[in-house]
């Protein structure tokens, strides 16, 4: 802001230091989770002090937060339902097919885990706060699955038998559940052998050829909000 | 040990100190996880000195190390693995399907989530000695539910295009990503609508009624072990 100094001097730019804290604190509690992360490390890989931190984050709880909303909650938007909204004209089984594929696996990602498990299995039990704000995330990534699966319903080339939201909620346990494997094995072999499972699950979930002759509409909107009644007297 | 005292005094038994430590340390790293635990609450919880502690645990990484062979270790051994032994007189599909209708799911079992999985994503990456002591615990799981899957198919009652070992992982996949939607749902509905997706799934393993009256002796031992080869083979 100074304007006609002589020595060189960083310009200040809240925004950059805040995104700088966000991400350092985002890798910080991806490695340790979020109890053992520490301030003083953060503060340390941004070389920003104590007080700007808290001018952004006014507590550890605050900064947990703004990770779950700013950082974690973009894998599932990016990695699925940016991808799914995009292929609207693709096959829905085909498209989700080719994001289960797409999801990231280099050696760090499987190291690390998924960080949309490694905070809720941390903290669901120990802070409402977190544990609300990570459930809306399962939950948009849910219902962006099950969108996919009632056009498929619609169209004929999904088995209409199926529940979308049961069965979407199934897709991301086993998605979840081989990340799990993957990082206790610390082995990208694990995670490519469940993307194969996973994969032929989903193959399963096509209509049987002959119902898909029969083209789309089959499905009624009267079925579809039947369907969708009965998916939620089952849960409660 | 002191006899001919007046006053009544508590009988040292370091084997019941020792348990009742390790109980406490199961506890407490359950709730908050292995870096978070307290040492101090652990003796809060005991009345054991800091010194007795250190006696039966020569570090807080010993301890941990004891909590996984001592107590984690024992849910899959109890909850599957024994009853898939004793049930080998039983249809193999109805033996699995018995065991996952029978995970515990008290609010306690849902709130704290699967210790196996809360342990292995907290410390998978950042301490090697635990890592293996919980992928030996997940390797003897798998092996228990692939033998199960095995006596079937020699049975002729489960598929035959399955590769056991494959099919065991990805039956613990969908176990555990249940467990971590549950979890963070902190809703045991989540954990019954997982169970009815699982046993739909298991079902789905059964082979087709003509090729069961075929009956038993049908995959030949060298058919067995070309499909493990197969499965080395995948993962290598």
């Amino acid at each position: 802001m100074s304007v006609g100094h002589d020595k060189p001097r960083r310009i200040r730019d809240p925004e950059r230091t805040r995104e700088r804290l966000l991400q350092a604190a985002f890798r910080e509690v991806y490695r340790y989770g979020f109890q053992s992360a520490g301030i003083d490390a953060i503060l340390a890989a941004t070389n920003v002090t104590k007080g700007a931190l808290y001018h952004h984050f006014e507590s550890k709880e605050a900064l947990g937060c703004a990770i779950i909303e700013e950082v974690i909650a973009t894998f599932p938007r990016d990695r699925w339902l940016l991808p799914l909204q995009r292929s609207q004209d693709k096959d829905p089984i085909d498209a989700l097919i080719s994001v289960v594929r797409g999801i990231p696996a280099r050696p760090s990602d499987i190291r690390g885990g998924c960080p949309l498990v490694n905070l809720a299995q941390e903290m669901s039990q120990l802070d409402e706060q977190f544990r609300k704000r990570l459930a809306k995330i399962f939950g948009g990534w849910q219902e962006g699955v099950a969108q996919t699966l009632r056009r498929g319903q619609y169209q004929g080339s999904v088995r209409r038998d199926l529940v979308a939201e049961e069965t979407a909620s199934f897709l991301i346990a086993m998605v979840e559940g081989y990340e799990v494997l993957a990082k206790n094995a610390q082995d990208p072999k694990v995670w490519h052998l469940g993307i194969r499972n996973i994969v032929g699950w989903l193959n399963s979930l096509r209509a049987p050829r002959r119902s898909r002759r029969r083209g789309p509409g089959l499905m009624s909107k009267g079925r579809a909000v039947q369907q969708r009644r009965r998916f939620r007297r089952r849960r409660n």
